[in-house]
């Protein structure tokens, strides 16, 4: 099925234990300060009820509708249209969560890996779940990242407790307790159910913290500490001028969550222990949702150029040969991690055993790199091309006053035959979104700058790299290599 | 004389046309958004009354105190000593307005070069002004940047209207009528007097625009319209917990400033159509002003490298070996901006005939270039050292709630012997100074980056350069240049 | 037809006026110091007589064998092969020249739409000139690159004469006489045939130097200038060990060809005086160029990870987490350049009217940007992995001789386990790459940096990237926009 | 006493024991590829006789004249003067060798300090050493780089020998036996003497290895393998036109040093087992060292902006503005390392209870790291206003021949009114200077990158960071720093 907005909005009012601002909130769809974020994602519902929209948030089966994301991808088109989904949802400026959906992916892979290689059965439970998914139509979301502690220690090695790291801390006959914190889980307090899985390897000595699971957000025992991001006025015009796109309909709302022994269900158990999974699990997942960040910071990077290209118009640059190398810049870095995440679908890898598929470990990574490391430099060109005036320009208040409007028309003109209301909004948009909101968000989100190393190396081909240079070199060992010997010895000479 | 705290808020009700968000603030010493900026420049006055610091801020002169910066460097030692001045406002949170001393700096110099090249008599001018601030004891800004218009088209050719730099409307017997717009200004509204001198170099045709003048704040036809960056509440313990650096007596009032037919007296005019001294006062305000941004740029990233150090530290991660590679690459980064900051002192540019100085050109744009563009990058290794939760950490009312503190307590801590509430308290540190308030601001304050790249190549010895590889590759013509021929032929052999 | 090694051999002795290094060359095939590269050469005729390689060399027409690259590009697959036709020779050592086969695919397109714009019959010429490659099968090269003079004037505009580019002097009955200069010209030496065509777009007044030709290299008027970069002496087992890729059958031979009143005939003429199509024909051969590019820089980027990765593991570096993270940059660096290149093919420009295809202009750019400019960090991480020893390493005859091999052995031992023998062959390789040579041309070979961000600018869909800034900024305007307008209004609430 | 030219080449008649490119060399002085680094360290000899230059290189000290860097450097004077003594040398195309005076000036320091803290008396040999320079005039070179074996292992952990690291073998009666290699030492070849020092930290269990002395170059047991980096034609003018720097008087001869069992006397012994001041001596060393070597490269620095700046002159360049910023970066370059070289000397480290000084090690290793780091980035600078034609440029022989030399002269030519000799002599000096010879080189000289990010590390003061940052954040603990606590608290407010 597929819920209405009004239905999503009334599944949050399900006596969750939530604070804000060290305020404990009693009903989150009365609490102004969530409005944004909640409308966020209640637009998911929306596209998904609106004829234009449906028929790419949606797929029909057996007879009945259901989100298109609930599905396991199991091919090229899947991973290219998973996109599409994704940039739907960011280019109407909400936000379709991600991390639910990801996970989820993730979890099937890791399952059917395990089922196979050590006969558990955990697919059932996955599938169980899935089963959940369509006929409930939930928002979910993934919990990932723990809290930590002393990051040079290893979960079971930690000192003031053990619980710096979700573990299971007892195994029941229909369940498991489980212990533990994740922290800066997106879209949380928005969500109906969580999926959890670990943020790193284990050993066997961690085996306890080897562990993926599905909950209600609203399970006894769960508490959530959230910040919201979005928290401008009320006032509807205002905020459309001043702050056009954090302020409208966006925001995420990252929250801590407490694990304080919760109780999960066998049925919603996908991994337990198999601690030689964990890693499989965490890249998994990290692949997965590193190709969500691209859908965003794609479209994110289009508008900076678009807005590069509108303020060095506005003020009378365009002809000037550093501000075209400069749009060319951002124009190749907006492509660039387009084409990287497309071609991380085009290229997957596929695990023919399972009959599965995921985005290409190498590709996305990249694209993610590319992106969360060269944002501060694009940033910097925009911010250049804009002027000074971008981190020092005015507010709708300003501008409503009839007072100082004549000045302000009269001085903040740019170049001749451009409205100055025109310059004044765009430049607005400018400090929206290049004034450091989520500057250093951007580099941790969807995984650290060293994850994506991490990844690369982790993953890399090293023995064919090594063969292909000692057969240059002419040290022996590069004719055992299954594609290198291939080329055959690099001859001296061919004719003379 | 030097005045008092009191004093100087007192004389902030002096009529002032000013405009905040849209609305007109008839005092501005009644208006709580303005108390952060207010205070923030009332430090200066605290500390020149202060026994502990008033031999690093004021001098004696004629047996009465004076503040040091209303004298004209005419050494080494004076430049140094600038910078301490600087330094210790921006050491105590507060900040001393620089723009007006450094605008007065530079009206200084071009006044005695024009009187002694043309015959004119500014000089006369500048020094009465001087007895008025020793004497009256005002703060003082210096309005540089124009509103530009289109920005590919000189003054005199711009098309809406030919107010889009300040320029003189009328000379008359007393004194001159003048008329434009001066934007981003910093600390207008907490300033007595305003110092306004041309952003750019100027061609006959835009003489009226070759224009130097002091006035007062609220003089007939200026409208003041400002943006506070200190807008945090009220309650103290708060304050300091969630915004320790930018919540705290800082911030800066950037405004734009409208000219609206002023009348300026001759005895404050320091220029008035010397088009060919254009290039000169706006590169002298430059270069001052650039060393005075590296005061507070320098104890910034010094605070920074600290950060990073306290937040590698409580992760538990200070003997990782790409850990200690990014801190030595900030305490480079910051090392690098103060020694170079203080070369530029220790090798200035020296006037002989006028028996002035100004900090070395090259070094303080080097300086200025080097920290405004490794900013982001700098930011980026603090974001990454810091981790995720720098950008999504609690605040003072999460911590004081006593249902959550224990979760947070539990969770929230790092290496273990590091109280909980130290890493939240450095978090929030770096929250507040790497979460990107100002990211786009750093780039242009002082000046952009393409405005260091002009001085650097404006100011270039390039026929010395161009000699060096002249006598390396054998063209004739090195053996002219004053120095390199000093060091006569590049010999091909020495002994064998 | 397909010729052998030793047709083509016996082809170039051909009456040719050459010299080098200020020396002409009665018949290359006898100089040593050319053998280097025309055995690189003769490698295509080898490989595409070789029953392993033909089938990815050649391709059967007409029940005759044909070099693949005669065709005429006209499907995705089209461009995905002729990536692995070129590969297959740099994989071999030698190179298959791409500038003839790529100056005549950009001839083919811009013939057609010539044909189909202007009702021109360039196309005729075309194909006849196709004819000719089927049936002698030649080796043939691009000439681009004009010598330029001063190269702030355009070609009519330039002082001390007139042919600085390439131009048409006379227009006769069965001919053109052309006149001018083309500089460093890759394999020019060692070709039968040049294809000539314009560096840059033209107007009006300059279309005396829009033209595209062919001709004989040993053609009346041709004189070539040339040098070699394959010196390295005869002993072959010395020169492997030396210099391990740029000894051994590599190398290019650039060249400055002076074009002094030569006769040209009008089945050779493939474009004459149409100046508003210079601009494609230039762009078009650059794409296809630049792709050809990403196939040997692919290969060494491979190359440089892999001795990168065989220097760490040699030196015992391998388990410290910045080597890894270095190995990882420098994977990161040869998958996307693969990557981008092979989307370049796999999402082309297609014209549709023509029946035609090239490779994407903004992802080949992209692709060819990314290595030029990477380059030099990615030698530099090399360089840091494998230690100063590669800058100053030991030769075959200090190796070879008995009285200091021991203390070779010895001393130059790595980690435990290496044979010294294979660390020093293998730090000769890293001599061998990353000393230099070339680190200059890198930048400029298939263009400048310059040249692929012009392209970038060119090509860039500004009217999309302002319409989405103008959407989220509320600016009217981009309801025009085909693309854009899809999105709908960005809304501000969704439900709440 | 001063030795002449001729007495120093006779010197080198010694019977030394060396091998170049696997053959033994009985006599140096007659070897035609040993003249270039022969001729360059005769240079010293010619300038410390010639009296225009003698007052910069030599001190008169009772009553005989002695080379300045013979003498311990004790003030900002002296450290200011080496820097002259060693510029003179590179301005004139030569090169005064610096690793053995770097390794006395870090002798000297250590010495005094071990003798202060552990009553040793090693400071009688080190004067007793200098007193042998003073009288005979040597030229001395540095030995510190060790041949390292596996990196990850200690000295006395390496697997297959123990000798990876130079090591006292047996202690006796009248001095000691060493064994090991040190690899890459410049100029070897060429000196008489050799101070050899340890290249690393050492432990208690790698006490053998904590050695400093000096050896005659000659001394039974000494092996030396070179390599030779000019071996260029001996025809003076073609040398002149082709290679203009690398082939006149320049070039260095690197060097393995054998030490097979070798006798040294204790009073040359400057160091022995004290392996907790192995550190010092191998950072001193550095800083001293690394220091000499911003001498050559600020003047290389130099030489490249003037050749880039010619460039842009001859190719008609120099009015874009996108040549003028790279010009300005390239200047900037250049006046960083200068003027952080300078401020090394002028803030330097101070030892006042030893009465002697070091240059400042944060500021030299900035200015060092700064140089190698960004000599790439700089050399794609230079490359890219050079043009392609500076990969692929003309040699004296081409241009010398009358047939080809009309074509050259006319198409070469770049902007009218500059001769195309000058502009080809210009292109051949970047081809020279960039081609890349060193590149790999440059990063590894005076110590990799990382050696310069761990001083910076291992000076900085990271309490005095931390503290600042606890001050900001309220957190207790930094009042007990003696800088920090000065500020006092920062206030919450001033007046309001």
């Amino acid at each position: 099925m597929i819920r209405t907005p009004a239905q999503y909005v009334e599944s949050l009012r399900d006596g969750r234990v939530i604070y804000l601002d060290g305020e404990r909130m009693p009903d989150i769809t009365k609490e102004p300060k969530m409005r944004g974020v909640i409308n966020a994602v209640a637009m998911t519902y929306h596209l998904a009820n609106d004829p234009e929209w449906q028929d790419v948030i949606t797929v029909e089966e057996d007879g009945d509708r259901i989100m298109f994301l609930w599905n396991q991808p199991k091919s090229v088109e899947d991973l290219v249209r998973r996109r599409e989904v994704y940039k739907a949802g960011h280019h109407m400026g909400g936000r379709i969560p991600g991390m639910g959906p990801d996970a989820m992916a993730a979890a099937g892979v890791v399952a059917a890996r395990m089922d196979k290689e050590l006969g558990t059965h955990y697919t059932d439970a996955v599938e169980d779940f899935r089963k959940h998914l369509k006929t409930t139509d939930p928002a979910i979301t993934g919990a990932i990242t723990d809290v930590k502690g002393n990051r040079s220690l290893r979960p079971s090695a930690q000192v003031q407790h053990k619980d710096f790291f979700v573990r299971v801390v007892d195994r029941q006959k229909d369940g498991i307790v489980v212990r533990g914190a994740k922290v800066h889980i997106s879209a949380t307090p928005t969500a109906n159910e969580i999926i959890v899985s670990p943020s790193r390897a284990h050993r066997e000595e961690d085996k306890d913290y080897a562990l993926v699971f599905a909950t209600p957000v609203n399970a006894k025992g769960i508490t959530l500490i959230t910040h919201p991001t979005n928290l401008y006025g009320p006032d509807e015009e205002q905020v459309q001028w001043d702050w056009p796109t954090s302020g409208r309909g966006g925001g995420v709302s990252e929250c801590l969550i407490v694990f304080d022994d919760v109780f999960v269900p066998w049925n919603r158990v996908f991994m337990c222990g198999e601690y030689q999974y964990s890693r499989d699990m965490a890249w998994l997942f990290g692949v997965f949702h590193r190709l969500y960040g691209t859908c965003g910071r794609s479209i994110e990077a289009d508008n900076m150029v678009g807005m590069a290209a509108l303020m060095a118009e506005y003020n009378g640059l365009e002809r000037y040969s550093h501000i075209q190398e400069k749009l060319a810049m951002l124009a190749m870095h907006a492509q660039s991690i387009e084409i990287l995440a497309m071609s991380a679908c085009e290229h997957p890898e596929v695990y023919p055993d399972l009959g599965l598929v995921a985005p290409s470990i190498s590709y996305t990574n990249i694209a993610k790199y590319m992106y969360a490391n060269d944002h501060h430099e694009m940033t910097k060109l925009v911010a250049d091309i804009a002027g000074g005036l971008a981190a020092d320009t005015f507010s709708y208040k300003d501008w409503m006053n009839p007072e100082i409007r004549p000045f302000l028309e009269k001085y903040m003109a740019g170049k001749n035959g451009i409205p100055t209301e025109h310059r004044l909004k765009a430049l607005r948009l400018v400090k929206d979104m290049v004034s450091g909101r989520g500057s250093a968000a951007v580099i941790h989100t969807e995984g650290s700058l060293a994850a994506q190393k991490m990844a690369l190396y982790a993953y890399g081909d090293w023995e064919r790299y090594k063969a292909l240079a000692k057969r240059l070199a002419g040290i022996p060992g590069w004719e055992e290599h299954p594609v290198v010997k291939g080329f055959g010895q690099y001859p001296s000479k061919w004719v003379i």
